[in-house]
């Protein structure tokens, strides 16, 4: 059952699709507090949720403040990440039915999740103007799939987008993007993808070309695109500040970018310096921004990222001119103390993502003109659906490749994201883990973290044990950093044999891939979930924070600390444990329901086939294309000896008509 | 086996106290590899050491810096924390002997443990001058005891160090202090100790007191003392630039400071503004620094904590003026393009421990003029040197508690240390238990972290959970900065009756660890080790890297993940669990050998008892001095049905002649 309050007159934020009246009587389950609204936790209570976020699984034991915020120091502490998921789902311990609880306000939410008290979960929107959705259901995984249904259907991408993609921060010339290619191929292992990232454009400006670095990006990617591998360029939110720039020149002269007070644009720097902010809330001016990937779409480009859209500032003029006459004053003291001297610090630190920069601009929407940071968190999400809704018109019956960075619940409907800018450490291959079910439980189907680690640098374990799990999420890319350590797979050259088996391994489980996500995507089923979703009446099942179940028929176990030749395993029933060196190359065993230790050594993964289920297995291929899927051989577990059969998605990968019941086939009878 | 290389012209560390002569022969295991040495790992051979740094028991799967750094961005990618603890030791998993690698070094050692290569292992110091100690022997236990010899006897504090001591950088006023006590005695907390931070001093010189704030420090320190509290306060690297100080002023006429290449004192900030720097590498200044803690020792301290003496340096003049001189240049500019804003941003975090400032001092020792930076680990450990070679003169017979932020093996012999400045999370207490066995192994017996942590915000069960590990730990501070959340232990009402409960267990405890850490100190025994020390034949005991030996009859296995209601425990023998919500309030049960799930709740800690011991349990107590070791209770093991006898070390706790055999008594007969 969904309920929706409504309290004050919220903006209307789009992210739902269902239309439900308001709901006149007092709000169930919650307890008004102050401002905002009180839960009190028995022990063994868990509260998932918040998509994109840091911690565990089960939310409990720390705060968070939904603001999306360019924060790279991923890590246990922050409050923010990239990106706003106001859903929340408290599954009580007394088997009391779960609640789903869904904040639709496009500013900041904070959660006080057993942080100030242990026992006490207490939520408030930064202004008393907002929509409350309750949903409540015996079981989570019910509260889920409602949810699911409330806020509309998930992007699907084109088939190749299943594929590995390779990025970095420093792929600069054509020349480079061909090296990357041709290592892959070089050392025989599969690729479908290489990004660009802002290196590609003429002076950091969206929607040009560095013609010196790139002479014919058009010929590029078609040569690319023969060998199966897509190019996939980043577009930034700023629209350089540019005289001579036509897209520049145009947002200007029509007024579709964000106003000052004053009602002159606002005005910050990202990476081309100063640049001016699309107004994204409006219609017309996400239109206009959205027909500027067309320059793109023309040259063959079938995919894209979106970044830089919280969107994140370096600084504004006025504040850096600030910090300059204070620095300049400081200069003239002879002795600067503790306070000076850290004051200067934070001045510096504090012109990057000011408060009081995005409370200095505005956006004109249908509800009136609003200050930036009363709608701060939809920023990001409006230019994801920007670019979707110009795909439309684009490239018609055709998937587009797109995932962002910044986002709120409804842009799933537009596009996927990444779990932002995490680094190279074993803590992020586990926050990636626990992230992956709570984004899509939000919706964002089309996820993965940044495999090996974005910023700081990786190791050979860690790459491979990454790996080991990037293998089963939706978007598998290998990002990294500028300054960080080279992580392209075949870097790793003492532990190659292992990353290609562990690659080919992913393109050999596309055909089950690629049949859940589709199962996800068209009937709001779950992908990653936790054990407890399935396991309800299970205690133990509860307490397990790191496997995860993956699609209708496998259990996922990753290794993630270093030096671990194994590890403690929580199976809810009887399962058959694959323990996998490659496609091939397996030990198997039916293990009984309960704890185990598995060894599991580098170069293995442990998977685990639920009793019943049957997991189609194609040979691997170098791309998606490569890929044939009607050669299968079949993983299974029938503990009654009767085969079960697989119900399998399989369609031509790239046009838009998903709903096609031929697409449906029964395989491995 | 102990065999001495030596490598081109060591700088006299005394590190050692072992005179061996200098081999003449080749160096075994090890293989020449450019400027330093490479060994080759097999998959599952373990590489212990390193002391303070970062990850795991097991070192491999990073590259490190023995570069005594303010490090307080804590986390698994720092190269180098605040301490250079230049020891490794291997433990091949085919049983072949086990080596241990001293690098006698007072520069930098780096070392690439499976970093680059998975497989590899290498070193190399900075210049091509140290001493190399090899130790072999068939077990890694023996290898761990024949170091300890090596470098000779541990620092013993007094007894009533181990009990809990309550810090935090904000007790500005002698009210702070006092109010810090009688909330402990309100809420019926055991308490030993509160230090003073820098804000005890007039503006923060060294062996100075703010009389505003502290009209009678003296006072105050007895009135405590006759509750069972002792004052324990903080002393700085640095001395305050003051003409007026006559502490400063002495020190520039007698020329104990640390000189630029000019011969002029090398000058730079911290706390108090520009300060000098003693140089603590020659005996008579030390002599000099020591003598200036009777302004304190006078007034009836008993116990110091020595800070900021990496050293520690915000800036020098010299580079502060430049950075100011960069800004004023960028500030003409209109736009900053993101290399300058970018570099803007460097140059300030820049200015903080700079190398090119610690290339810019010198010290003049008995082996000559030395850059800092060539000696530079060593300052830190010459610092506690120079308090715990005064303490002998200003106390005679008595001890003196001291425990440093920054050390270099050999310091062990002065004073203690904490773990550095951590941070309020989860994975800084994983961090605390793995780094226990690591810097015990190279001396530093009497240490712990700062429970709750030091920056950032710590949650009511992440207190609660590093409480029960830290009751385990000889050093048991709850220390925090000034900005983060207050974390005193009374603070946590929710949790208060299970925090009292272990603080309690602590105490109750105390006869046996007090007496674990004697028989370590003394007879160069292990406090805390890893499993794999005493069940070297035991493959799955090598894998556990967050379960600790305790002494000779326990084993600890601490609960280190958020929300989690147990964990699963690897117990190499059977043993007797208990699982004690106070000392008197527990479940008992007998393990077999193996894996083992334990539930274990918040306000829970599971302790595991080995087969034929004995643990001396007192009844708690408000402090050390009210505690009465002759009223014991015994928790024992005794599979065989015949209670085994406990070596108990007691003594008066206060004065050095430890020695005394009349101190051992045999109870629980």
């Amino acid at each position: 059952m969904i309920q929706r309050f409504v309290i004050g007159k919220p903006f209307p934020t789009e992210s739902v699709v269902l239309d439900l009246p308001a709901e006149t009587g007092p709000v169930p389950y919650l307890t008004p507090d102050g401002d905002g609204w009180q839960y009190v936790m028995q022990e063994k209570d868990i509260v998932y949720g918040l998509g994109e976020m840091p911690r565990g699984l089960n939310k409990r034991g720390w705060h968070y403040e939904t603001n999306n915020t360019d924060e790279s120091e991923h890590g246990e502490n922050r409050l923010s990440y990239y990106a706003a998921h106001n859903f929340l789902l408290i599954s009580p311990a007394d088997g009391s039915g779960c609640i789903g609880i869904f904040v639709d306000f496009p500013g900041k939410v904070s959660y006080d999740i057993g942080y100030t008290r242990h026992d006490t979960l207490r939520f408030a929107t930064a202004e008393p103007n907002y929509a409350l959705c309750l949903i409540t259901a015996p079981a989570a995984a019910e509260v889920a799939k409602e949810f699911r249904q409330l806020i509309g259907p998930s992007y699907i991408p084109p088939k190749w987008a299943f594929g590995l993609a390779q990025s970095r921060f420093g792929y600069k010339t054509e020349a480079d993007i061909r090296e990357v290619a041709a290592q892959y191929k070089a050392n025989g292992l599969p690729l479908d993808m290489i990004c660009l990232d802002i290196d590609y454009m003429q002076s950091y400006a969206d929607f040009t070309i560095d013609k010196a670095r790139f002479p014919d990006l058009g010929k590029l990617a078609a040569g690319l695109k023969a060998e199966g591998i897509r190019l996939v360029p980043i577009i930034d939110a700023g629209i350089r500040c540019d005289d001579n720039d036509p897209v520049c020149r145009e947002g200007l002269e029509k007024g579709y970018f964000c106003t000052k007070e004053d009602g002159t644009p606002f005005v910050a720097a990202v990476w081309p310096g100063k640049a001016y902010f699309t107004d994204f809330l409006r219609p017309d001016a996400r239109a206009w921004f959205g027909r500027q990937y067309k320059v793109l779409t023309d040259l063959g480009i079938e995919g894209f990222w979106n970044d830089m859209n919280e969107p994140a500032l370096f600084y504004s003029p006025e504040r850096l001119k600030a910090f300059f006459e204070k620095a300049a004053a400081l200069s003239r003291k002879d002795n600067l103390d503790q306070n000076d001297f850290f004051g200067l610090v934070r001045s510096v630190m504090g012109l990057m993502n000011a408060p009081e920069d995005y409370r200095s601009f505005y956006h004109d929407t249908a509800a009136g003109r609003v200050r930036h940071d009363r709608v701060h968190n939809l920023y990001g999400g409006c230019m994801t659906r920007a670019a979707g809704e110009a795909f439309q018109t684009l490239r018609p019956g055709q998937r587009t490749l797109l995932y962002c960075r910044s986002s709120s619940i409804g842009a799933h409907r537009w596009g996927g994201i990444w779990l932002g800018d995490n680094h190279s450490s074993w803590s992020q291959l586990l926050a990636n883990i626990q992230m992956m079910p709570a984004v899509q439980m939000c919706g964002f189907l089309y996820s993965g973290a940044d495999l090996c680690g974005f910023s700081e640098d990786t190791t050979p374990d860690l790459a491979l044990r990454w790996l080991e799990f990037g293998l089963f999420t939706p978007l598998m890319r290998n990002h990294a950093d500028a300054e960080s350590r080279e992580q392209e797979f075949y870097r790793f050259t003492d532990v190659l044999p292992a990353i290609r088996n562990m690659l080919d391994l992913r393109y050999a489980l596309l055909p089950y891939l690629y049949s859940e996500f589709m199962k996800a995507a068209l009937e709001d089923a779950p992908y990653f979930r936790p054990l407890a979703f399935d396991y309800p009446a299970d205690p133990d099942a509860r307490e397990v924070d790191d496997q995860l179940l993956l699609g209708e028929g496998l259990m996922v176990a990753p290794v993630h600390t270093q030096n671990a030749h194994g590890r403690t395993v929580y199976l809810p029933e009887g399962m058959k444990m694959l323990r996998l060196r490659s496609v091939s190359d397996y030990d198997e065993e039916v293990l009984p329901a309960g704890r185990h230790y598995l060894p599991c050594e580098l170069g293995e993964v442990l998977l685990f086939i639920r009793p019943g289920h049957t997991v189609p297995v194609a040979q691997p291929a170098a791309n998606t294309a490569l890929l044939d899927d009607t050669a299968l051989t079949f993983w299974r577990f029938a503990p009654d000896g009767r085969p079960a059969p697989y119900r399998m998605y399989a369609d031509d990968g790239v046009t838009t008509d998903h709903n096609r019941p031929e697409h449906w086939r029964i395989v491995g009878q």
